[in-house]
């Protein structure tokens, strides 16, 4: 028997046809013996119908407010959820955040979960019973509705799954795993049996949307074994995978990866835009000057490369901003001018990021430099480069984007067949 | 400066505009200087679809699911109220039934209210916060969210009208008012200034459909002064009647009403059904062998007529059942024959139950005997009779329904002008 916790999006669970669906699959669960805990989203369609009510009330609005509107999307698909299951013959009983509870910080629409009373669900679950929880929600130190931001569903499933400390996370979507690269741009993807934690969070961070960054930030902290699978699949289909599972991707701590890749999967980001500086002052302070005004405008600054100087006294400068901030960040910039002390600002939202991730790199050298070469053949110019431990991150122009990411997937060996 | 509570139904926050004017209506008397809470309903529509994909879901279903389904709407329309008032520079929370909290019994789908928190609300009044509350559902003692029925939302503002010890309760309907009759039957139909409380329990009961009966019941037992008034009211309509109120009907003790009328208004139902049992058995124990099984079939039995028996051992029993019950009803009865032992059963649900209303009745004598005379002049045949202090009800063939009501209506002297 093992304890596991399953999530299901809002595709998913569209239609009172799509959450029968999504019962059955709940419903060979509990056959199989398990104890099962759901986390569910709201119906498509019905977050952004409730978003555009906040919106057309009032532009700027009270985020308690918003959060009391919004999370009754989840409120309705748990109920409805469990109403389905009874139907079924499976106990089952609904949960909002505020019953559980599951605990926020004060950050009304983009909360964070500070605790989760996993004694109350765990008695339910020991007598049989399937918890159906309302995703996405929690409640404030205040007292009233917090929720977790867009896509936060994925975050909950997670910290119910290290509440309960349960033997698995599975969460359902429109894909059937987590692929090497996106499938879109490379036909010859791969999907992964396994990835790293840690692999997945670079994977998410740089531009793989399978699942949301916070929700991998948190099984990597609790341990929680994250399997991602596709809803769409039969809920009556055997379970022939190993560990009879499906197909699907598991997100697992690296011991339990027995063959490691070097390079486990290409990520690239379209969204991305360029800063450079030229002949900025070489002192210190100065790039406390730089960022300090736009981090005061709430733009997060990400790849920062700094050349070393050439005259000693002066150098260039670039960084990343999102590509939606842009147009802000050249416009902080430049108010900021006389204090930074440079000659000359240009900026481009052409840019891509490609990062190449795998825990395999800690111990081999040279894929840095396989990279690079590969890249230089094809003609592609790299912009700016960073890395940590376990990815190499380029900066190139846009339009190369899909003939870097399949160089480099073939380059790596991650080629299907 | 008084203490004030509002109420919209579903069709005046219909959408974000209606809610606006709804907001505007709540300025007015926030700009007046008063202490204001708001109850509304779900937005129109919003109900019908969450009960429908509760059914569609499971025909039979977990009314504590169901609760937590349908309530979702009101907290939808107090969230987006809240925001909407704030937009306009006025201090405004919402508050939903678990955080008052608004405790009731554990009657899922149809509770009743226990207990609310006034103090909590009357904090943040006296502070000069606008409370938004969703209406139509609270807390039960399974700390799981309850809901009212349908049109709750009247039970919950006058409910918490008397928690607050309210000097009134608005009630904003798409009517103007109490009026003498249903004007659709009676053009000449005129609206009541005022009404007491007990004719106003009697107007409900009996088939005017301007405030649910348990509302009325509660602002009768706490004494909460309620007024009837249109929501199609422009907001900064000068506020011109008796007491600085608009038109409308205040419902109130018999005592504020000076001019007392006899009769006060003319209530019908089509909604009856008519059932004849001739030739039972006339002795002790024969009328529970009857209503004992409708009780069982959950079937209410309203109008019970029993004559006087001719022979000393048989007599003919006539009652009434909603018309929706009519068929079971019929059956109940065929299946019991054997122990209630009759005759004959017949029935029909051509029938209607036209009632005269006034606490005048008390001490004037004669209204009876006036009412039987003017209908059999119009040759409408009575069929049953039963009579309260302040009120007369009749059950006649419905093909005279509105022959009946206009002809008691000139009768008592209701006709407008």
């Amino acid at each position: 028997m093992s304890r596991i916790v399953m999530k299901f999006g809002g595709t998913s669970v569209a239609d009172i046809e799509r959450i029968r669906n999504v019962a059955r699959h709940v419903k060979r669960e509990c056959d199989a013996g398990h104890e099962v805990a759901v986390v569910v989203s709201a119906m498509a369609g019905a977050t952004n119908q409730l978003v555009a009510w906040t919106r057309e009330a009032a532009a700027i609005h009270d985020a308690r407010e918003y959060d009391t509107v919004v999370a009754s999307g989840e409120q309705v698909t748990a109920g409805l959820l469990a109403i389905v299951l009874q139907q079924m013959g499976i106990s089952a009983r609904s949960w909002l955040g505020w019953q559980i509870p599951i605990r926020t910080d004060a950050a009304h629409g983009a909360a964070r979960i500070a605790d989760i009373a996993g004694h109350v669900l765990l008695d339910r679950l020991r007598q049989g019973q399937v918890a159906v929880i309302a995703g996405f929600q929690g409640i404030g130190p205040d007292n009233r509705i917090t929720t977790l931001g867009r896509g936060g569903s994925d975050t909950s499933a997670v910290a119910v799954a290290a509440a309960l400390k349960a033997d698995r996370c599975d969460i359902y979507t429109d894909v059937d795993g987590v692929y090497t690269t996106d499938p879109r741009v490379v036909p010859r993807a791969r999907r992964l049996d396994r990835i790293a934690f840690e692999e997945m969070l670079e994977m998410a961070s740089l531009g793989a949307k399978v699942l949301q960054v916070r929700s991998v930030e948190l099984a990597m902290v609790h341990g929680v074994r994250t399997f991602v699978r596709s809803s769409f699949d039969s809920p009556d289909a055997p379970q022939t995978g190993p560990g009879n599972l499906p197909p699907g991707t598991l997100i697992c701590d690296e011991d339990e990866i027995v063959e490691k890749q070097i390079v486990t999967g290409i990520a690239f980001s379209k969204d991305e835009a360029k800063i450079t500086l030229r002949r900025v002052a070489d002192k210190p302070g100065v790039a406390a000057s730089v960022f300090g005004p736009l981090s005061d405008a709430n733009i997060n600054v990400d790849v920062i490369v700094q050349n070393v100087s050439a005259d000693g006294r002066h150098t260039d400068m670039t960084f990343t901003v999102p590509r939606a901030d842009f147009e802000r960040a050249m416009e902080v910039i430049r108010s900021a001018a006389a204090e930074i002390g440079y000659e000359e600002v240009s900026g481009s939202a052409d840019v891509v990021k490609v990062s190449v991730i795998g825990i395999g790199m800690r111990s081999h050298a040279g894929v840095a430099a396989q990279m690079f070469k590969a890249l230089a053949e094809k003609g592609i110019n790299i912009q700016a480069i960073t890395t940590s431990e376990i990815k190499i991150s380029i900066l190139i122009d846009a339009a190369y984007t899909e003939l870097a990411v399949r160089t480099l997937h073939s380059l790596y060996g991650l080629d299907e067949g």
